[in-house]
C-alpha cells in the first residue's frame, strides 16, 4: 500500500493484507465521479473561504489531468493504492506538492467521500435502468399491437386454463415492468442525496456549505444526520432489491419464452440473432439469451442476499465490512441493465407462429369454462352446478377420446340430469358459440380481460403512461445534466479565469 | 381432502398429498378477510343482475354466521380442506343448498380470490407496520431530546472516531426509520389495488363490476390486466424486500446496544421488562430482546430470500409453487410488528449512563481530527499536513501512554519541524481548547452534526415530519374504515331488509 | 413469564417483550428429547455420586409423568414460559418440590441443554430423510426397469438434443439423490455428538461423565470443547444446506416432470391421487403436488439463507439470536421429508406416455448428432468438418419442411462438396439407420450412455448400492435405538429399583 | 461472435447478445485446465483408434503452443468468442487445419468439457482451502499454547458468563475448523470425478474409455449417468455451502476480535501489518482486516444464495443458466482461501493483553455459578435452591456497588434463611475460594473445560490430529499431482516420439 493514510501506524501492510484490503479493481466504476465529487467539494470550500483560490486552482488542474490520463486508459492504479480515493489524493499531491494537494480533503472524510461516488454512480445506473425498462415496455406494446388477436392458449398450473390473446400476455408484462419503473424511481429519491459534509461519523468544524455542494452535483437534498450519511446502506440494498424484483419478473417471462420455443409448443422461434447453436448438436437453435436472463435472477437475488447479511448486524459507523458493499450493487445493477437491453431485442425480432397457436386454442377443453358460464345462463343453474356438470362432461368427453366441442344437446340433457338431479336443455348453437375459442373470448366482459377491444384499450393508455414515464425520467436526467454542465462550468472557470 | 373442485377427477387425494397440498394452517389468517372479499363481490353481483336478491341474502347469512363461529373459536378447518376457500364454500353451500350457495364464486377463481384476501391483509400488516415505526421514532426523539447534550463517543471500526452525543445517534436511526416509512407507504399504494375479476386468468363473461369490489373493499383502483392480477407477485416481494431493509436497520441498532450493555463499554442498562436472566448464572441480565431484534433480521432476509427463489422462474399463469409465498409474508410482516413494538419500549425504558459516556469521550484521542483541523486554521497547514503532524503527535503520545490533552507547545514545536520542515507555534490555550471534547463539539459547524443546537433543530424537524406522516397514515386508514363500514352497512342493510 | 430464571431481575417481562421472547412453540417439537436429555443427566449424576438415589427417583418419576401429560395432550405450556425448559423444571419442582426437584439441572446450563435436545432431534430428522431418500430411488429404479427401453428425446436448452430412455432419464436423478444420502449421512456423524456437559460456556466443577450421558443418549462422541458445544452452530447450517441441495435437485425433476405433463408435450400424467383440479375450470387436473415441491426448493432455500444470516457475525458464546434458528431448522427438514415421501408417491404411481415419447423422438433432428459421429467414421471427416456439414444439412432440410430422414446420398455429396469442399458418398442404408433413433440409441457405446444394456447395468448397479445404503442406515438406526433402550431401562430401574 | 459453432444459423449474434453471452471473463481462470482436459481425451481418443497418431500430434503440438502463449500473456481472447473452449478450438484448427484440428472434440461436447475444467478447477481451489484451515488451526494452537493459562472472560449474551481462558477460546474456533476441513474433503470426494464423455447428454458412438481419462486427470471414478454428468450442479453448490460455512465461523471469529480491539475492552491489538488507519482520524488503528472477513461472510452467503436460485426449477439437460453459476463458485472459493490466509497472518501476530483480560476476570461476578456450585457442596442445597441464593446475594451486592468477592459469611446466612428459609453457614475462606477466577478456573472438572490442564491436553490432541489431516491431504494432492505428470510425460511423449 502506498501508505498515505498509515501515519500512525509503524509498519506497512502485510503484503497479503494489502492484496485483501485494496478496493482499486471495484473503485474503477466510480473514477470520474470520485474526481467530480472532490471538484465540487473544493470549489465550495473556496467559496467558503476554507481554501485559497491559488490552493484550488492547482487541484483542479492536476484533478482535470488526472482525469484526462484515465480517459486515456494511462492511469495506473495498482493494489499498492487501498482505493481509487488515495491513488487520486497521491497523484494530485505528487503533481502541486503537499501545501496546495494536501488542502483537497480538507472537512472531509473518506467515508463521506465514498458514499458520494457510489451515490453519483447508482444514480446513474438507475435511470439507465429505468430508461431500459421502458424501451422494454415499448417493445411489448409493438409487438402486442401486431397481435391483439392473436388467439394463445392461457395456462395455469401448466395446464389449459382459458384462452386469451399474445397481446394480452404481453401486457401483463408490461404492466409488472411499469411497476418496477415505479421502484426504481422511487429508489433514486432515495439514492440522490448528498451525504458530502458527514465527515468522518459527526461533521466538521470548517464552514462548509452543503447545499452548495448538492447543487454542483445535482443531489436533490441532504443526508442530514452526518452518522446516517456515512454509517447507512439501506439505500444501496434497496437498490439491489429493486433489481432482483425486475429480474424475478423478467425470468418468469424467460420461462414462458423458453417454454413456447420448445418443439413442442412451437409458439415462436428467437431471431438468430439472440439464439446460440451447438458445439456437438449442429440442428440446435438455443434460446441461450432468454436462460441467461432467467440465470441472472439468480445474480441478481444473490448480490442482495449478500448485501442483506453483509450489513446485518454491523455496528453504526463505518467498518469496512461495508466495503464489500460496491461489488455486489454493481452485479446487480449490471445484471439488469443488460438483461433488460437484451430482452427488448429478443422481444422486437421475436417470430410468432400464430397459427400453431390458433391450432392448440381451437383443440383445447379450456372453453370448460366458458361452457359453464354459459350453462348460468342458458339453464339457470348456479355456478357450482353449472361447474359440476361442466367437469362431469369434460372427464367422459375426454376419456372417450372427443372435445368438448363435439358434446350434443343429448349429453347435457342426460349429463344434468344425472349430475344435478334436474334436465338441462340447451340446443347446439349454443354448444357451439360456448365451445368456439374466439367467441368465447369476445364474451368476456371484465375490465382487464383479453378480449381484444380491451387489449387494445389497453394499449392505448399503457403508451400514454409511457410517455408521462418517460417526461418524468427525462425530466430526472436534465436536472442530472444540468448539474453536470454546471460544475463543468465551475471548473472551466477557475482553470481559465 | 373435502373436494369441493375434484369433480373432474377420479380419485381423492392421496392421504399424504391432502397433507402436503392443505394451506389450512397458513389461512387461517385471511379467514375473514376471505369473507369479506366474498360478500363484496357477492353484493356486486347482484348489482349488476347476476345474482338474484334471495340468493344474495342466503348467501350473506351464510357468511355471517361463519364469520360468528370463527370469532367464537368454532370453526374446525382440519387438513381435509385444500384450504379455507374450499371449507367456507362448503360450509355455506352446507349451510343453504347449492342451488343460492353455489353462485357465490360466480365469475371468480380461486387464483383472484386469494389475491384479494393476500392483498386486504397485507395491507393490514403494512399500515400496522407503518404506525409502528412511528411510535419508534417518537420513542428515539423522546430519548433524543433528554440526551442532546450528552457527550457520547462516536466509533467507526469500533474504534474511537469522533465525539458526538447520544442525541445524534438516536437521530440518525430515526432518519434511517423514516426512510422505512416511505418505503412502507410506497409498497402499500401498490398493494392495495383490486385483483378481484380477474378470473383464474382470463377475467369472466359476466357482467361484472370491477370498481365496485374496489370501493367496497377499499381497494385505491385495480390491477387490471387479469393475468398480472393472478400471477404477479412482485408486489409480495417487495413488502418482505421493505421488511428485510426495516430489520436490517433495526439489527444494527441492537447491536450497538447489545455492545454498550456489556460491562465493558457500560453505556446503558436495558430495563428489567425487557432483559432476561441465566438458568444457570444468577448474577446475568442479558439484553435478550435486542439479540432476538438481531436474529429477526435473519427471519425477514431468510423469508424474502425464499420468495425470491420460489418466484424465480416460474411461468405465467397461476402456479401451487405460489401457495408457498405466504407463509414467509405472514413471517417477516410479524417479524417487523413484533421487533417494531418491542424496540420501543427498550429505547423508551432504556437507562443511559451519561457519566460514563463522558468519562470514555474525555479520555479519548479522538479529539485529534479536532486537533488537525485547528491546527489548518492556526498554523496555516493543509489538512494533509495537519494529518500528518497529529498523527505523529498522536502516535508519539500513546506510546508514552499519554493523552492529547497532555501535549504542550514544545512538542508541536518539535513535531512539525521534525514531520513538515516547519516549526508550528501554538499556545497552550489553543492545545486545551482543541483536546476538550465538549468545546471540539460546539465547534463543529456542518449541516447535520452533533452539534447540540444542531440536534435541537433536527429533533423540532423530525417531530414534524412525524407529525405530517402520522396524518397520512391516519389519511390511508380512515378510507379503509370507510370501506369496512360501507360494506358492513351494505351487508346489514341486504340482510334486515 | 414464569419466572423461574429472574431471581435476579427486580421486575417480570413486559407483556409484550415475554411473546417476543418464548420460544414455547417451536421447541414443543423437542418435548421430549428435553425429557430424554434430563433423565440421561441425572442418571449420570446420580451415577457419579453428585445427586442422591431419592432425588434421582423423585425428578425421574415427576418426568416420566410429565411425558404421559405430553403424550395424552395435556400439557399445557402457554406463553408465560420462556421455553419448554423452564415448563419441566418448573413442573418437576412443583411435583417433587426445590430440593429434589431443584437438583435436576446441576451441573448443566440451558446452553449445552438445548442443544443436546436440538441434536437428539435433528438426528431422527436427518435418519428419517435418509430413509426416504433410499425409498425414493427405489421408485425410480422400479419405474427405470420399466422403461429402460423406453425411447425418450433428451433435452439440452429445452431443444430436442439426442435420443435417450426414460429409464436414463430417471437413473440420472438417482445418481443425484444417492450423493444427497451421502452429504445426510456426513452430516449425521457431526450432528450426532454429545454437547452435554459444557455448561453455560466453561464448563462445570461437578465431577460429571460426558462419556457416560453420550452413551446413554446414542451419540457417537463428544462435541468436545465447552465453548464449541454451546456457541457453534455450523451443523445446524449444514444440515439446512443439505437439505437445500437436496430440495434443489427434486425443484429440477418437479420442473421437468410438470412441463411434460403440459398437453403439448403429453409424456406423463399424474395419478389422480397427486394431481388437483380447479375451482372454476372444471377440466384442469393439476400436477400441483409438484409444484409444491419445486415451490419448497424455495423453503429450504429460505431456511438456509436465514440462517446463515443470523449466525454471521454473533459473537461467541450463546446469544438469544441464535434461538431462532430452530425454526428454519425445523421448516426445511420438513419441507424435505414431506416432499421426499410425496415424490416416491408420485413416481410410483406415474402414467407413462410411451407411445408419445416415441412419436416425438422418431420425428425429431436430433439423431443429427449420430449422422455426423456416422459420418466421422464412413465419410472419413474430422468431427468438426462432419459437424458443418450436417448443420448445413439440417438447415436445408428444416427450411424445407423436411426432417433428416428424407436426406438422400445425393444431397450430402452435394452438400459436403460445397460446405467442405469434397465429395462425400454414403448409401441410403447408411442414412437410414444413422437416422433412426432406435438404432442410434443401440450405437452408443460409452459408459453411462442411455443405450438399453447400459442401462440395465446401472439400474442393477444402483439397487446393490441401494442395499449396502440401507444396511448402512439400518445400523444408525439400531444403535439409536439400542441407546434409547437402555436409557429407558435405567429409567425404569431406577422406578421400580 | 467468432461463430465456430453458428454454422445452423443465417445471422451471427447481435452485438449486444454477443456482449451479453460471452462467458470468457470468468473462463479465464480454466485455460489451462481446459487445455489437459482436451489433451486428455485426444491421447484416450487416440489409443483407443478413434484418432490418427499424426492428427494428435498436431492437436497437442497447438495446445501446448497456446498454452505458452497463455502463459506468456499473449492469449487476446475478446468476447468476439463465446468462451474460451470456442477460442482453443479455433486457435487449434487456425494452426494446424480442420482436417487435424477438427478431431479434437470427437465423441464430445462443450457440456462435459465445461464440467471438466470446472470439477479440476474447484478441485484445486478445495485442497488449498483444506490446507489453509489447517494453517490457521495451527495458528490458533500455536497462540493457544502461550495462552493456556491466560485467564479471559467468557461471555454469553455479550455479558460476564464464566471465567476461562484465552487458549480455551482459540480451542474452539480450532474445533470448528477441522469439521470445515472434514466438509471440504467429503466435498472433494465428491468434485474429483470425471464427467467426460458424457457427450452433450446422452453419450456417443465413439469407442471412448471413460476411465482412461479420469486417469489420466487424476480423477477418483466417473460421473457415470450422462445427464447427471452434464446437468448435475449439487457439487458445486455444495461447495459453495461448504464455504458459506466456514466463513460464518469466521465471521464470528472476527466479531471477537473487533470487540475485543475496542479501548473499552483492550484484549487484543492487532499487527500493524493488519490494520488500517484512517484518512481524516490520525489516532486511530482499524481491526479493518477482520472487518473485511466478516464482510466476506456475506460474499460467500450471497454465492450460495445465487447458486441455489439459480438453479432452482432450471429443467434437467443443460440449460444456459447454468453458465452463471462459475462466477459465484470463483467467488466464493476467492474468499474462503484470501480469508484463511489473512486470518491466520492475524492469529499469529496477535497481541493479547493479559493484564487487562485478568483484571475484568478478576472484577467480575461471574463467579457467581462457581459460588453456586460450591455452595451445593457446602451447604447442601439443590442447584436451584443454591442459584437463587447467590441471585439474591449477588443482586445485592451490585446494588450496594459490591463485588462478591466482597461477601460475608453473614451475607450468605442471612440471605439464605430469608431467601431459602434455612441458615446456609460457610466461612471466609470458602468465599475467598468459590469468588477467586483462578481456583475457580482450577476447580472445573469436566471434560472440555477451560481448566488449563484440560486445555493442554486438547491441544496436544488437536496437534495429533492436525499431523493425521496434513497426510491425509498430502495423499490428495500427490495423487493429483501423479496425474498431472502422468499426462505431462505422455503428451511429452507423443510431442518428441
Amino acid at each position: 500500500m502506498s501508505g498515505l493514510f498509515r501515519s500512525r501506524l509503524a509498519k506497512g501492510f502485510d503484503d497479503r493484507a494489502a492484496r485483501f484490503h485494496t478496493s482499486v479493481a471495484e473503485d474503477l466504476r466510480i473514477f470520474e465521479d470520485d474526481i467530480d465529487g472532490t471538484e465540487a467539494h473544493d470549489i465550495m470550500l473556496h467559496e467558503q473561504g476554507v481554501i485559497p483560490l491559488d490552493a484550488l486552482r492547482l487541484i483542479l488542474s492536476a484533478l482535470e489531468e488526472i482525469r484526462a490520463e484515465w480517459r486515456q486508459g494511462e492511469a495506473e492504479v495498482g493494489p499498492e493504492f487501498e482505493d481509487i480515493h488515495e491513488y487520486i489524493e497521491a497523484r494530485v499531491i505528487g503533481k502541486v506538492g503537499v501545501e496546495a494537494g494536501g488542502m483537497m480533503h480538507t472537512g472531509r472524510s473518506r467515508n463521506d467521500q465514498v458514499m458520494v461516488d457510489v451515490r453519483l454512480r447508482v444514480r446513474e445506473d438507475l435511470l439507465e435502468a429505468a430508461e431500459r425498462v421502458l424501451d422494454l415496455v415499448a417493445a411489448l406494446m409493438d409487438q402486442a399491437e401486431r397481435h391483439s388477436e392473436t388467439l394463445m392458449m392461457l395456462y395455469t398450473h401448466g395446464q389449459h386454463a382459458q384462452v386469451g390473446t399474445f397481446a394480452h400476455y404481453l401486457t401483463a408484462y408490461a404492466d409488472a415492468l411499469l411497476r418496477d419503473f415505479q421502484r426504481l424511481m422511487e429508489c433514486y429519491a432515495r439514492v440522490n442525496r448528498n451525504p458530502l459534509g458527514a465527515g468522518p461519523a459527526g461533521g466538521t468544524s470548517f464552514d462548509i456549505d452543503r447545499g452548495r455542494t448538492a447543487e454542483l452535483l445535482g443531489f436533490d437534498g441532504l443526508v442530514e444526520n452526518s452518522i446516517d450519511a456515512t454509517s447507512g446502506r439501506d439505500w444501496a440494498v434497496e437498490a439491489a432489491a429493486v433489481c432482483a424484483i425486475l429480474m424475478s419478473g423478467l425470468s418468469r417471462a424467460a420461462a414462458d419464452l423458453i417454454t413456447w420455443s420448445t418443439a413442442e409448443f412451437g409458439y415462436v422461434e428467437l431471431a438468430d440473432e439472440y439464439a446460440s447453436s451447438s458445439s456437438i448438436l449442429p440442428q440446435k437453435k438455443n434460446p441461450s439469451t432468454l436462460e441467461l436472463i432467467r440465470g441472472k435472477a439468480g445474480e441478481a437475488s444473490g448480490a442482495l442476499a449478500e448485501l442483506l447479511t453483509m450489513v446485518k448486524g454491523v455496528s453504526s459507523g463505518y467498518y469496512q465490512d461495508l466495503q464489500g458493499t460496491k461489488p455486489p450493487l454493481w452485479r446487480c445493477l449490471d445484471a439488469v441493465n443488460a438483461s433488460l437491453e437484451v430482452m427488448a431485442g429478443v422481444v422486437s425480432t421475436l417470430s410468432v407462429n400464430e397459427e400453431r397457436m390458433r391450432e392448440v386454442a381451437e383443440g383445447s377443453p379450456a372453453v370448460a369454462v366458458d361452457l359453464a358460464e354459459g350453462l348460468v345462463e342458458a339453464g339457470g343453474l348456479s355456478f357450482r352446478e353449472a361447474y359440476r356438470l361442466v367437469a362431469a362432461l369434460a372427464k367422459e368427453a375426454l376419456d372417450g377420446g372427443l372435445g368438448l366441442r363435439d358434446l350434443k344437446p343429448a349429453d347435457v340433457a342426460e349429463a344434468s340430469l344425472r349430475v344435478l338431479g334436474k334436465r338441462i336443455e340447451v340446443d347446439e348453437a349454443f354448444i357451439e358459440d360456448a365451445t368456439d375459442p374466439r367467441s368465447s373470448l369476445l364474451r368476456r366482459r371484465s375490465r382487464g380481460s383479453p378480449n381484444p377491444r380491451e387489449a387494445e384499450r389497453m394499449i392505448v393508455e399503457r403508451r400514454r403512461r409511457l410517455k408521462e414515464h418517460m417526461a418524468l425520467l427525462e425530466g430526472r436526467r436534465s436536472a442530472v445534466e444540468a448539474a453536470k454542465e454546471r460544475l463543468r462550468k465551475a471548473v472551466e472557470g477557475y482553470l481559465s479565469g
